[in-house]
Formats: C-alpha cells, structure tokens, sequence
C-alpha cells in the first residue's frame, strides 16, 4: 500500500530503516508517524549494533560509512551505485546515493592543511588552502551528470565477458556542483585564454596505489578555459560539502566528459599543464574504445584515443525487468542524457520490441544553448491488456541527432566501457 | 584494362569523354595518347550539337552547364550527386562533381554591382562589394565536408515512403573553401564577441521563390563568432572562384553543420543578427527529425530542433551494391565522417552481415581538436573466398563515441533525413 511503490520500500528490508527515512523527508510528518504506529515491532539493543572494523588490518577499514541502498558492485574498494527503482526518482540525485567509483582506499584529508598545489607557467607553483579557494575565487554553480564509462557493463558482458566491475544502469547521478571555476583559477595562476598548440590540464589524487603513483587524468586545455565549459574545482555538492566518497574536500567535475573517476578526479592534489596528456594508466591504458575483434592479445592502447565526451544514452528505471505489472496504463520511466553538453531532444520507446515507437514526455532544467551538462527524467503512459508479453525499449536523440544502436554485440569492446545500445527491459503483465 | 577500374570508363559511355578528361588530367600524358590512339573512332560534326535550351519559356534555363558524370535526381531544379564510383576516388570533390542542391533556378548574379548586405547592431547596414569582402577581411581557408541532411535518403525509403529527394549515398562531398570569416565581418559590423541571451545570424540567398520570399537559414551566434568554429563567407572553392551551382559569388560554410542548402545559404545576399531562428519555411519547416510514428498528420515542427550538428555516417563507395567481385583480396573503400568537428576515430567494417568486424585504415587531415571538418577516406583489404556470398556493412565512431545505428527502420522519419544506419553492400565473389 506504499503510495511510492512497494519496490522503495523493499529496499530496506532486512536491515536499518533509519537511513531510507533520512533520505526521504518527505515521512517526517505526523500522519504519517500515526499511520506506521501500528506496524512498531521494537527497536535493536545497542549490543546488536555491527562490530567495528580492524582498522590496522584493512587499508579500506577508514573508508566512510555509506547508504544501505546502494547497490554495491565492489566494497574495496568501494563501488557502488543507486537501485533502479531510486534513481530517477529525484532529478537531484542525494547524495548518499550518488553512485561511488572509487579505486582505491578513500582518503583521509584534514581541511586545514589541505593545499591544493596548481603549477603556473614557468614552474611557478600556486599552493592553495580550501579557504583560499573559496574566497579567491567566485563560487560557479553548475547542475551536471556525470556517468561512469562502464555505466550498463553488465549487458555487454552478457554477450562476451569483459574486465571490469558489472554496473548494472545505475553508474550515472546527478548533482548541484559548487566551487572555482577551473578557468578562473588557471587564468590566476598566469595562463592565458588561448594557448598555441594542443595543451593538456593533468589532475592528480591525492588517492594513490601501492606503488605511490596517484590517480591521474587530463583534459584539452581548451576545455579547461573556456568560458562556456563550465569546469570546475567542486568543495560542494548540492549545496554541502563534498562526502568523503565524492572527493572531500575538493574535486574536479567536467561536465558533458566521462565521470567520475576516469577525468573527474577526486580528492584533487595538482593541476599542471602538460603538452602531453596525462601519463597515468587511467588516460594511457584504460577507457579507450576499441573494435569488437580487438581481444587482450591484439589491443594496442595508443591506437584510440581516451574517452573523453561521452556518446547519448538512455535507460528504462521503471518498469523493472522481469516484472508482473498490472493491466491498464502502464507508466515507464527512465533517464537520458549525451556527452559534450548536447542537450536530449527526445525519447522514443517502444512496447513491441521495436516495431512501433512513441516519443515520451521530458522533464529536466532549461539549458542553456551546447551547455546541457544534466540529465532528463522522460516518462510514458500507455494501455497495456491483460496477459501480454512487452519487450520495452527506449532509445534517445541528442541535439547533434546522433542516436543509440539498437543492438550490443556490434560495439562490444574488452574493457566493458561505452555500453549504450538500446535499453531492454521485459514485462509480463498480470491477468 | 583501365587502370583505374573499368566502371570508371562506363560512367562515361554514350556521351562526350571531354568532361571526364578534363577532371582527371593525370590522362594528359603522350603515352596515353599513344595507347588512346588506336581507339579513335572519329571527330563529331559541329551539327550534331545539343539544340540550345528555350530561355522564354523556361525559370531554369539560364542554369549552368553541368557535368554528365553527377547522378541527377531532379534536374529542375537542378540535384545531383557525384556517383559512389568516383564519390571517395579523391579527399577534395573536384568542383564539378561536388554534390549540389538547389531549390530554385540558380540566380545570375553579375560581380560587378554584387552587394553584400549585413545588418549591424542598430539598424546600420553595411554593403560589401565583391571586391571589399575580399580585400578588406583576411583571406581564411578551411577543408570542409558538406553533407546534405537527406544523403542516403533511398535507403530510408526502401523502409517506408518518405518526401524528398531521393540521395543515394552521394549528397556529401568535401572541398577547400576560402573566404572571409563570418566571424570577421560581425565585429567589423559592431557586433561583439559576446552577446546576452540566445541569438540567431540568419542568411538570405538572391534565390526566391515565386512568392518572392528568398531561400533563408539561420545558425547560432556562439557559432556564428567562434574563433574556432570556422565560419566562411566563401568566395573560393578548392582554389577557383565559386562555380554558379554553388553560390557564386558568395555563400555560407559553416563547417560540421547540415549542407548545401540547408544552412549553408548560397548566392549570398543577406546577413542579420536576431534573436529568434531564420523565419524561413525550411528551418521552421523543414530539416527537422522525428519520431518513426509521426505522419504528415500528426507532425508538429515546434516540437523538434532545427537540425544544425549532423550525427555520425559512413558508406562504402566500393564495391557496389550487386557487383561480381573477383577471388583473392578484395578492397573496401568508402568515407566516414561526423557532424560538430568530432574527429572519426573509427571505422569497423564486416563482411559477414555485422557478426564480425575488423578497423579499417583511415586517410584524411590531421585535425586540430574539436576542428574536424573533413571527411576521412578508409579502405580494408580482405581474403575473399570464390562463390561466397558477402554482405559488406560500415559503421563509423567519432571523437564523442558516438555510433551509427544498425539498421534504417527505428531511425525513419516522414522527411527522409538524418539517414545514417550501417550502410550495406551485397556482392557475390565470382568462382
């Protein structure tokens, strides 16, 4: 009898309430408290609380506690996204359930001696603290999606395995972003609106692997300055700080490129600029996109270039597969969204498996012209009968008119990235 | 036994050699004259000349004169296309075979009293001669690709009737435009660099129709006064003043954006800034997709962008459709390009209908990044066995991984563009 749905409430089933209630204010009034009296079994005894971790064991044993919700694809390090049946719920994602791309373990930063350290030209370094970055520079608000390479893996590993964490559709949120502007910043430091020649923005980490090597990725200097582009050094995260998770206390966010953590660099340490792109694995040897026949023996990483924007993508987030849905109208519900800053200009889904196709209503933030950073939440109504057996599909359209392929197998490629064919989702519904 | 394949020589059988001499001067040697020699049949009489057209009695007969090798698909007015055989037989399209798109008959424009005339902030208008245009705006030079939002029209209407012209896979073509920077001009005019607010460069052509309202187009301001989106007012192409089929003496290029005619206004007689789009029939109208369900009944142009950024396309020049190919290695040619400046990073191409694919190798200008107006030219050599039927398909990503679609049908749309599926090729080896 949920008036949001028994699936939202499935989710807490087995474990702590507290933390759905928390995210969803909305309970908080007193009918509704009255209303759930009668369901009051009890409450736990402090003793049955989880042990705490062995800190000096588990390098992970400082990482934050995270939401119960969260689907979790990997726990050290922690990877983890949103249930389909939350996230595109809110056109905001919260932030505890934001999905988590993490690589390593998560750092422990104290924000008073933190220094971000920004390399001028001429190897002038700039050392900035939090609250000098915060007060320097004007705060830039920007609302973006951003979406993990891997985002849908898991359909491509269904036609031939791939390397990688199996994210189901959820590796993609979407927040209110708050801090500098990388532009402002690198024009402080002494650089210039142009640049002759190709240039590179390297971001570092201050996550580093067992070799002492950090997280690193890079950018087109280009994009890093333009006025339009709208990259920023993020200390918030609608409208708090950032969670340890996102990167606290300062991070890189790219709008329109790929997400976190290939180019939206967490936890960030340095800025440089670099004829080069950045050296680090992560941008050299990994999310790049190769030719189906391309297999572990045969790959060569210099041969294409590192994902930066991001293709037009879609998914269905509701009804979910496999599910009995009632006659009469059916409502679909999903996300689409396209890399570049090219805005969705529609949603078609299809109930027959493709044969016959509608558009769906969109809703989403007014962008401004080549600066559609967010995502749209697009929704359908339709007339299902009894007993029929649907094959629901949704495929979107961006402002360059590039589309999604209908089929997985043909863009497969080792790693598992790029996975955005048509969405799929099958339905009985109930009699 | 020509050496550059003998559907290179039918193209021309039944009619004059000359046109078809005349592009391929590499021909105008003595040794081929020698070999030539022996083939001689004999001179025509001067009477036996084409009758010349009634200029009475018809709009179009003040056309130019065209070359017999184009694939003409209207002739009144004037369409055509270079044929797939010689469409990727050169980077630059000679300016004879460049696909062309008229929707009227081509203004005689005399260069002497040609004006310019471009609307300045304020209602001042500033009139260009031919002559000031060329002199007193920097000379700017771009590789460009022209695509027609209807190339590969046929194929979409091999799946349903559609309206329009019917392009093959030929209404693209690429060629070396010179000319001043419309950029330029804007700023000489007063506009500035920056404008408040979403505006509109509409263009008008000297082009009208009979109601006297004039062939118009509009593009974005930000693209409009880039310094790196490239926008000509073009005087020159591929190094020879504009030909009449393409604008002389001006038109618009404005590079990664929907062709020859429909943003890419020839016979230049008008520029202003506004802020709303071009009021024209075919940027209100027209150009615009939808939805595979919408009809002419149902259609409501408000509802769907302009078409401005092209998405991503492919097709194979060679072999083609139906031919006899010989054992042993076959060659695949063809050209692959993308809307936006978005480099093709890739093109895959199966000979097995789409179960298995290899990269082929690519040719084209290094482009600087996000600059990436030309076509590349690919091509993959592959064992063929004798008997075997093939089924050839390409599909190209670019720089945003972006892919074409599989298949015609869930792309369709009742005007017949943005036709940019696998392109497919049936050809049988020979035993």
């Amino acid at each position: 009898l949920h008036p949001g749905g028994a699936d939202k409430v499935l989710l807490a089933a087995g474990g702590a309430l507290e933390p759905f209630w928390a995210l969803y204010a909305v309970h908080s009034q007193p009918h509704v408290l009255e209303l759930l009296q009668e369901y009051k079994v009890g409450e736990l005894s402090p003793e049955e609380a989880p042990p705490s971790p062995n800190t000096a064991q588990d390098p992970f044993a400082g990482d934050p506690p995270r939401h119960p919700g969260l689907r979790v694809n990997s726990l050290k390090p922690f990877n983890a996204e949103p249930p389909a049946e939350l996230l595109a719920e809110r056109f905001l994602t919260p932030n505890e359930l934001f999905f988590t791309r993490n690589h390593l373990p998560v750092p422990s930063v104290d924000p008073s001696s933190y220094r971000l350290q920004v390399e001028g030209p001429g190897g002038h370094t700039l050392s900035l603290s939090l609250s000098e970055l915060r007060s320097r520079f004007p705060k830039h608000e920007v609302t973006a999606t951003l979406q993990c390479a891997g985002n849908r893996r898991s359909e491509m590993s269904r036609v031939r395995p791939v390397k990688g964490l199996p994210w189901d559709i959820g590796a993609i949120s979407t927040a209110r972003w708050g801090g500098a502007r990388l532009r402002d910043v690198l024009l402080h430091a002494g650089f210039g609106e142009h640049r002759e020649g190709e240039w590179h923005v390297c971001f570092e980490g201050l996550d580093v692997d067992v070799g002492g090597a950090p997280y690193g990725a890079s950018i087109p200097y280009s994009r890093a300055v333009s006025p339009v582009a709208d990259v920023l050094l993020a200390y918030e995260m609608n409208g708090k700080e950032l969670p340890r998770d996102h990167g606290f206390p300062v991070r890189v966010v790219v709008p329109g490129v790929v997400g976190a953590r290939s180019v939206n660099v967490k936890w960030l340490r340095r800025v440089a600029v670099s004829p080069a792109e950045s050296p680090s694995h992560w941008q050299q040897n990994d999310y790049k996109g190769f030719c189906p026949s391309v297999d572990w023996d045969t790959v060569n990483y210099r041969t294409a270039p590192a994902i930066q924007e991001l293709p037009v993508q879609s998914a269905i987030t509701q009804p979910q597969a496999g599910a009995a849905v009632p006659p009469g109208e059916l409502t679909i519900k999903g996300y689409a969204w396209s890399g570049g800053g090219r805005e969705v200009v529609r949603v078609d889904v299809s109930l027959d498996g493709g044969r016959t196709w509608r558009a769906a209503d969109l809703a989403g933030e007014q962008p401004a012209l080549g600066r559609a950073w967010a995502w749209v939440l697009w929704e359908l109504r339709a007339p299902v009968d009894a007993g029929a057996e649907l094959e629901i599909i949704c495929k979107a359209v961006d402002a360059s008119y590039n589309v999604q392929p209908d089929t997985v197998a043909p863009i497969w490629n080792l790693r598992g990235v790029l996975s955005n064919a048509w969405h799929r989702v099958r339905v009985t519904v109930s009699r």
